[in-house]
């Protein structure tokens, strides 16, 4: 559990898009998200306060989190120096970068010294169980893709703030690093040991309320044959009574495969809902979430009503729409 | 890659079951085992010459098998005395234990002084990429089950054994402890991290001769909850050719999920088929390979024939029939 208020590390990121994972954080738990720390040279702008470390220590900031992907992989020396700086000021530092902060001499030193913590959320924090399969109580839904990387972790943020909107009971269950990030809590899904995967998705996703929503990140896609591993899990672990079937028209090709295409959203739904309702005989597959980022209002509207029609479900954007109807629709199963 | 032949150590192990590994490398490599090494109190005995490590010196072993499973996870102070012995004479030690033998300073301490190997098959020892599911040259068939334990190693090695008779081009390629303690080489598939999996499964079976076959070693089960993510990267990574469905009839439920009932063949064949024509549009099942050990023969010819008349598909019992027919459906293709 990441301790908040954060303020969100920007660094000398280049531009905004280097910058999502702290514009994600701001745009989903703006109440989180007291200040944004730039360097000489920042590109990006949350639209956010400007804090120094001093600033944020007076704000109540508990964690500074690194909200920018690093060039080249490295924490750079102008980087170091304030991050230590934060860590002898009794901030704790999240970090969901590939070289994890443990790992950097200087500070893992000031951490201990100072008895602040390094959050490295890509690096899985528990001794996460064997899945078991038993049912638990508490409702669930899972969004999966067509493909990777086409809007599921958008689409479940979407569906819980809706609920949230509406004061329904609901969490986020993240499962990867941005997720993590965003919420404070959850399972770096991708780094867990394989025999260990679907348990790790239980313990995330424990007994609930009869009414509350767990909103399960997705990951991968069945058709992904470089992740469709985790999706598997996912699946089985997270033991869904709801599935969101997810999808971006525009690709050419699986993302990072070019010799794979993407199935159809019938095609989805006909493999996910039998390996679904192995773990949920229940399951049901409820509504479409489709990415329409590369087309225009009246090309997305046009594309979600023959998705609409075609499938007999809602579909939506929830990026342009919001992500009421699916709401609707998980409340009429 | 662990050097061969082999010295089977089975400790003070009860009974025969207690060493169901050294029987597994026997059985398959009779050629590797020249001697077995029993401790006082020892219950078992697989029929091989019982050897001192001075004996297997002499024969020219090259490294001492742990072929028992240890009670309580411990490593007893009985067997220390033996493999310290065994490091110090300049052989080298494979185990598939829980408990790692690098993790036991004694053990440790003489490898390192002798120059010579623990092996732990249990770990990775490879940094396995993650899956880029470029098509492969050469042939792959993966055992895939209705559940765990129902046969699926067993299988891979009765076809790999018939095609070397059959002077075939053929290699069993293993994704557990047992295959690799047998074959001396391999992936502890529920052991990779989540993100390489499938990658790890590519690895495992490169290009190859277009006439060469890779029998790979099949896990878990689609319809398992606790390892389908296993199975799916499995098949995804491994790009099979052909599937062999593998059962065991008289199981009440899933192995270790008492609220969950096996699938049937037809069941398990309408879920796999579509999945792995996603990484491979020509695989296709071709037999089915049925754990009759809990039948009598006759239970088990009109079991099988039954399956046979269903599925229209060969059905057989590797372990009562042999392989045979399997092999000839794979040549069929």
């Amino acid at each position: 559990m990441i301790n908040t208020p954060y303020l969100l590390f920007l660094g000398d990121a280049p531009d905004q898009l280097a910058t999502k994972v702290a514009q994600g954080i701001y745009d989903w738990r703006p109440d989180y998200s007291v200040g944004q720390l730039r360097l000489p040279g920042c590109g990006a702008d949350l639209g956010v306060k400007d804090m120094s470390l001093a600033q944020a220590k007076a704000a109540g900031v508990k964690t500074l989190v690194i909200g920018v992907a690093n060039r080249g992989g490295e924490i750079s020396p102008a980087w170091r120096k304030v991050l230590v700086e934060a860590l002898e000021m009794g901030f704790d530092i999240a970090s969901g970068l590939h070289n994890l902060l443990r790992n950097e001499p200087e500070l893992y030193a000031a951490s201990q010294t100072h008895g602040t913590t390094l959050h490295d959320v890509r690096v899985p924090t528990a001794a996460y169980p064997i899945a078991n399969g038993v049912k638990r109580t508490g409702k669930r839904c899972l969004a999966i893709g067509t493909d990777c990387s086409v809007g599921k972790m958008y689409t479940g943020l979407a569906m819980d703030a809706e609920m949230n909107r509406r004061a329904m009971k609901s969490t986020f269950r993240p499962t990867g690093q941005t997720g993590i990030l965003i919420t404070g809590a959850g399972v770096p899904l991708d780094a867990v040991i394989a025999d260990f995967m679907a348990g790790a998705v239980e313990y995330l996703t424990p007994d609930n309320d009869p009414d509350h929503w767990d909103h399960i990140e997705g990951q991968g896609s069945l058709y992904h044959v470089s992740y469709s591993g985790v999706t598997m899990a996912l699946i089985h672990g997270g033991q869904p009574d709801a599935l969101i079937l997810c999808h971006e028209p525009t690709r050419k090709h699986m993302r990072g495969l070019p010799g794979y295409t993407q199935p159809t959203l019938a095609q989805l739904r006909d493999t996910a809902l039998p390996i679904a309702q192995v773990a949920n005989p229940d399951c049901q597959v409820v509504g479409i979430s489709v990415n329409t980022q590369h087309m225009s209002e009246a090309e997305a509207i046009e594309y979600l009503a023959g998705v609409e029609g075609e499938m007999g479900l809602p579909a939506v954007d929830p990026y342009r729409q919001g992500a009421g109807r699916l709401v609707d629709a998980l409340l009429a199963l």
